[in-house]
């Protein structure tokens, strides 16, 4: 029988700290993803054996409006990055949650994407509300959000300045 | 009958970058996501009136595996920028796709989502291959390229340092 808070199984997590202390090389990890363009603005992202997701722009951009953008996509990246971070940081200080829910938004400038102007094309700002429904008193959530914040693999790639290498693939010689 | 190459609307497309030359307020967008965490290491993301996309993480680092995690997310969202950039400035100039295939894979490291050492948690490297199937000359899609990664909203997001504000919602007073 396994030992279980938020229906996370505390003993694995624990388990993994204890592995990667022992073994730092463990801790080096890759992840993928590959993408096939669907014509028009739709694509669709592949990751290991799951279901492709699909991506598409409103129609007010161009597009078809059959999913959500990749802006979209972004943002809920980090919504379930961070649930992930409250759920391990909470479970390994032995605070039940009830219920857990993330609100994001993110203001993005299209000028420099549509080729108006040039500058910046990204996210000027990303914003989140957490609200979590925790018997746990406020200053254990707050140490607890403080934690999370400190440690959300996709919330420091967006705040941090990561380099990012593109490139084109050499065609094969005829 | 709409002037299309590329499946993608010339016109509607060349219309936007016009209207926004001319009310430069309108290229001010906020784009959201909703997160709602599911238990254990699972949640579920929603943007707009679609179908929630699902997020878990690998048994190995405690989840279920039901679906992508959010590092992988993060991938998808690069990549399906990407091919709308690809998409629309192609089709601004002239060139036909074929097909476009984009392989994306980032370097973490686990050691601080884990609490095992301090330290940057994200992606400390992102690579991308991008495949294109086109008649356009090397010059001609090396040109292209140049201007999808100058112009790419998620590139830009995870190239900068963007500021992320994540509040812990004030407990209504009872």
């Amino acid at each position: 029988m396994t030992n279980r808070l938020n229906d996370v199984d505390i003993e694995a997590v624990a388990g993994l700290a204890g592995h990667i202390t022992e073994t730092p090389e463990a801790a080096q990890t890759t992840w993928s993803a590959d993408v096939r363009w669907d014509g028009g603005f739709r694509s669709e992202a592949t990751i290991r054996e799951f279901q492709p997701t699909l991506s598409d722009e409103p129609v007010g951009l161009g597009g078809t409006d059959t999913a959500p953008n990749p802006v979209e996509q972004l943002l809920a990246a980090l919504g379930n990055c961070l649930a992930v971070g409250y759920a391990a940081n909470a479970t390994a200080r032995g605070i039940a949650i009830n219920d857990l829910r993330i609100r994001l938004d993110g203001d993005l400038n299209l000028e420099s994407f549509l080729g108006v102007a040039p500058g910046h094309a990204g996210f000027n700002d990303i914003r989140a509300t957490v609200d979590i429904d925790s018997t746990a008193d406020r200053e254990t959530l707050e140490a607890l959000h403080r934690h999370v914040l400190e440690t959300s693999p996709v919330g420091h790639t967006l705040k941090a300045s990561v380099p990012v290498n593109v490139q084109l693939s050499t065609p094969a010689t005829v």
